[in-house]
């Protein structure tokens, strides 16, 4: 979305067009909330909407005004530590599971904190100011350079928000609606069921001069095996089959971890499904609805992502033959911030992130970023595994197809879902 | 407070107006908070302050409404649920350390909530809706004596707003002030330092027609050795001689279980204690202050009072030790609610909590309540211990020298402190 | 046991007989284990056999030998920390719950190390060396003091000894059987149900000169109301019509901490019941049997006899209530090894420990030992409950009146039961 | 080591002595331990090795005995579940964390289990018993396919046997030597300190007649880009370099999770390194013994190995990156049980198993075994490393350059090292 803006570095007006409107879509998003939905923390991993509105301002004030406006004053000291999710090369921060426990600073407080922000954001990068630093180019490129980065690692945090808040309405036995829009489609499968790819060596990564993160590059070769892949993702229909197979209990579909998982857990369907008098609802951002057997699946978690793929006897791809797959798609993601409009065969491409059988792991030759921001993606190479395409959350341009998002394999408050592949015989 | 009034059944105002007072005392606790402070709850023993504002409505109308009122409709069905505490037999209840869990129903709900089950209490209590029932004495005294024991609940849960709505702000690293009344004051040890009892039989429980809880009663004798009673509670100042002198360090201070406690936890001082280069702050409702060291010790646990009285050589009172000392004392607990107005020589009598070595237990002929209050005050008797007298924060009218209120061992965040006491050689 | 010949200090001979006999039974209590038995530890508060063995023999070296013989020099330097069960003033100590992953000292090892003290325990203990310190009547009678407290010591940890080896044993899928004796008897119950007693002041606590613990004295009065107590404990038959009515499944029978614990690990009966094909077993020291309806329910803890009781319309007795029926009781406690002998209307006396009600607390006027044995009973102090009377494991003269044995309230691996009692009415 | 042998099936005699001689080669190693070494457990991820001893048995009869030679009786019905490791499809099995609670069966009993099924196998194997089934070439097939993976099966216990016996003697304060013998050999580098590997498309994997388990097929192609990789693995000497650089404490060189492992858990050095007054010890199976700066590091986890290879401003090297480098080195792998006697300049390799950067997946084409055996290697597909190479502990014959080793990133009680590989440049 930015990526050709952004090089075109002196039109100053239209980075920060960027920067107000990226800033502003945050905003809207928690529109909808009441204040005690902005503060609770009702799980480690999920935090209160109040910090995503906290850390995302954070980042601009630690990583730009702090260094390189040097009139600027930190609105708040305490917000150092408070906003800072996890850069120990930034100094001390607040416990991550702990968020919740805060009840200042207040939303009220978040909000002219990031008012006083995003003014000095204007002056910043206004003529002027920006004039005074023309002649240092090394530091107008270092400033767009990470300006870019955190308008994306807001973008990304805009999608945390749904997700948050979804989990947070969601635990509420009294049934909360975030706003009326369906997200999730029904697309009923048409057309051919697979795409067959044949064997060779194929590109990948990040390449050009658009935006993209460290860990997406360098593009590079890769030997690839024959294999098919789905054209639709697997539905909640497809999915109660599996329950109904009482595919939860038997063992022999899962991970060794998964099995225990399930098992700890009491694991019996995805995270928003529930069984009422045997009918089988979902919890939506829009209310609490009947399952829609049409749509994707979706809240699941590495672990049964993996044992359906092993009930139907396929596989879930690598996270290469994911990208593979993109590259040919003729999908145009375009989402607006409630839907999916492909335009394209692959209907139902880009409704949910899919899990691929791929840890998440260094490409060769990968060269993290440089300072605190060195942080921002390597050190979490274990024990992830990759997921790609995007979802219904994901704003608009921050699809890419070299993009690689990672989770824990428990994990399944994200919008995830499964699309199969399959080995074409060669051996 | 309300028993003389109680009474006087028939002057239906006086019930009412009792009730309306204690109400509006709650809604008045929460007043200086935010919407945030509300709904945090960042200990497991401690719960939202919107939870309390819920609870004690759902008391009056769980246990009066619901059984009395037969036009009465549920204001939510879900709160039942949501604001039952423990009580087993009204059905389900929401795990407690969950609490802070919830959004919903937000705060201006609750008041809602609130207003709703007032307003049908006020035509409950008024003269014709209670007319209607007259005739049935029994049902009378049943409603009267429910309406009485949920208004000491309500005055109990006053002072859990204190200490939790304390707990709340004191977490922030960004210091928070709740208002500006300072609660403990510092009293100069004058007079005799000691009291001295003989040895008797002496009656200890309660008695008469005033309320008390079912844990109080029966009155009866107990065989009591001769011992001597501090006038003045531990200081501050005194407290801090058992730091300086490496009391934390020293395990022979300790019971077996609170060295571990110490040990694990990393216990070095009082709960709202902190030291910044070398100088002792302590956290106040009223703000962050340096420790006043004529102030009464507070928020400490059983196993510090127990190892402090250790390192003193002397002990901890029984709790009848404890009630005797009360029943001789001229002073007159008549507190505002911001500060103690003691007129006598016990000058710091009720600013805290003091622990005994009494766990808590049944009094010989204990008859619990009947009915949904059975577990009021019986099925805690286990593993905890007794504190004697009333602090700051207890309500005016609700100090009893025959109360006794308990907690675990290890808990510190109610306003608890130490009154030594010590054997008169009798052997 | 002891009490009386200790007495005569100058008869050396008979205080050796003394050690050597407790010592050597001791050894045969572990007689018929397997090594694999002495070293496993199943559970955190069991220990391995082979610590019993090495704790019992450190006491000696540690508290006399090194104290007292100046030419004695320790076994193995490391024993004094691996041996030293809690007595932090005697330096440090192995972690409880880790006892059982030491595969060194091994069986053998702590074998020679019990050898090598008693060969010096015989030496310092016989007339020459014994004679060198007769003018120093003093430290004669310390050193006699200690060695009577570590006889009795070695005594209760021969009866956990047998709770460690029922537990260890018991753990075992393949059943295991340690002896061919069957411990606990049924006594059908016969006579008077129960035995009334009145109101008044009652003496409680040891006096004399006959050996007690420190926690018994001192002798004091304490005011008793009228009560009633069973004349039997309560039979396994009569324990499973509480199960057969649902008991562990409804709440209002159990205290708050009880049900919790009921809840979280799933209890459904006593510790070594079992049911296969609707068939009651009960694993004991001889083996797998079906359950023998009149024997005394025993490995119960005190939420499972308090909610029993409940259950039945009674209470459990106070300590003190337990005493007084004890002094009255011609039941003359004669155990061999193996079986209670009662001689008495009260057959069953001594068969099992008996849950009181009251928390372990010190008695007014309390003074413990000095030293390191300050550390034996007083720091124990809080969250137990003391249990009355003895058990089957309890050795030949280790029974008293005036005995407190106590233990937390879920725990219930040694021979504990019911005895009933109730109130009779006098409000 | 059988490959060759065990396809020529018709030699039974050499196939029934391979068993004799692995099966004898397990007790063996555990000869030099007492009893008590053999039964207990001191974390949950070691075992006893008598466990070890009844497991490795276990799958001889339920694998092959109990489903070929008809008229076989198992043992004892209960070793079927206490032996199973974690088989579901073969039924229940014991917990692994509580082998160590259990003291039965015996040591002596499971070495009965180990000769009744040895008898039983060699009846089996026997020509007679086997003639009878030479008819049927797909049993007998299947029945060779698992007696070889069997007998890797326990030469994998028997590596796992060192681990586990050297946690068990090390936990113990008490230093305790298993035998005389100096496992890592110290090994001064020489030569070139790098090789280089040019850019292009490898093939890596199994492939040929011998035996390699089902996680090394197929052979595949795949592109690797310009490397260098160390000749020499690290050695303790380099490794304490970068404790006294502080790296323990330093966050930028720690993976996410490794910085919360070491903060956690207090680590401060390799598992089996002590320090004494200032001097570094490394307790061995030979006893406890100064640091040898020159031997290679071990037990060191995969955080600690990544860490040091950020430090260093290197890598660890990839899965596929290692095999080439195996494949090309000369290093002929030849141990005895108790030294590495290599033949060429890579003078230490197979000392310690080297971690590599990839997570442990699925080759493409993967296939895993059939039946029970598809449990052996695909379910653990998930949070583990790959470990290369092989170490003093792997038995002769085990090591082969397509072995993949894989355990949890935090794990480190095997012996593995560090071999550090960086890029040739080539974006």
């Amino acid at each position: 979305m930015l990526s050709t803006e952004t090089k075109v570095f002196s039109e100053v007006t239209t980075l920060l067009d960027c920067y107000l409107c990226v800033r502003n879509d945050t905003t809207d998003i928690c529109q909808p909330l009441t204040i005690e939905d902005h503060a609770v923390q009702p799980s480690a991993e999920v935090s209160p909407p109040k910090w995503h509105l906290g850390h995302t301002t954070w980042f601009f004030e630690e990583l730009i005004l702090v260094r390189f406006m040097p009139e600027y004053e930190r609105w708040n000291e305490q917000y150092r530590v408070l906003f800072n999710s996890y850069y120990k090369s930034a100094g001390e921060h607040w416990i991550q599971g702990e968020r919740g426990n805060l009840s200042r600073p207040t939303v009220d407080e978040v909000q002219a904190y990031r008012s006083y922000v995003d003014h000095h954001m204007r002056l910043f990068l206004s003529s002027e100011s920006l004039q005074d630093k023309e002649s240092d180019a090394e530091v107008i490129a270092e400033v767009a350079e990470i300006l870019e980065i955190g308008l994306h690692h807001e973008q990304q945090h805009q999608e945390l928000l749904y997700m948050d808040i979804k989990y947070i309405l969601g635990v509420n036995p009294i049934t909360v609606t975030y706003d009326d829009t369906q997200l999730l489609k029904a697309v009923p499968a048409t057309g051919e069921l697979w795409t067959n790819f044949e064997e060779g060596v194929y590109q990948l990564g990040h390449s050009g001069s658009d935006f993209a993160y460290d860990n997406e590059s360098p593009r590079h070769k890769t030997y690839i095996y024959p294999f098919a892949m789905a054209n639709h993702t697997v539905s909640n229909g497809e999915y109660l089959e599996f329950i109904e197979a009482q595919g939860y209990r038997i063992a022999k579909y899962w991970l060794s971890q998964g099995w225990d998982w399930v098992t700890e857990n009491q694991i019996k369907q995805p995270l928003y499904w529930l069984q009422e008098d045997g009918v089988w609802y979902e919890f939506t951002l829009n209310g609490k609805h009947a399952l829609d057997l049409n749509a994707p699946v979706t809240h699941i978690s590495y672990f049964e992502a993996d044992a359906f793929a092993s009930w139907k006897g396929c596989r879930l791809p690598t996270e290469q033959e994911f990208e593979i797959y993109l590259q040919q798609s003729t999908a145009e993601y375009g989402l607006t911030k409630t839907a999916c409009q492909p335009n394209d065969t692959s209907a139902d491409a880009g409704q949910v992130w899919c899990w691929t059988r791929s840890q998440y792991s260094a490409y060769p030759g990968f060269k993290p970023y440089q300072g605190v921001l060195a942080e921002y993606n390597g050190k979490f190479m274990c024990n992830q595994f990759v997921l790609k395409g995007g979802c219904v959350a994901t704003p608009l341009g921050h699809y890419r197809h070299t993009y690689r998002n990672f989770y824990q394999p428990q994990q399944r408050w994200m919008f995830s879902g499964i699309r199969l592949s399959k080995d074409i015989e060669w051996r």
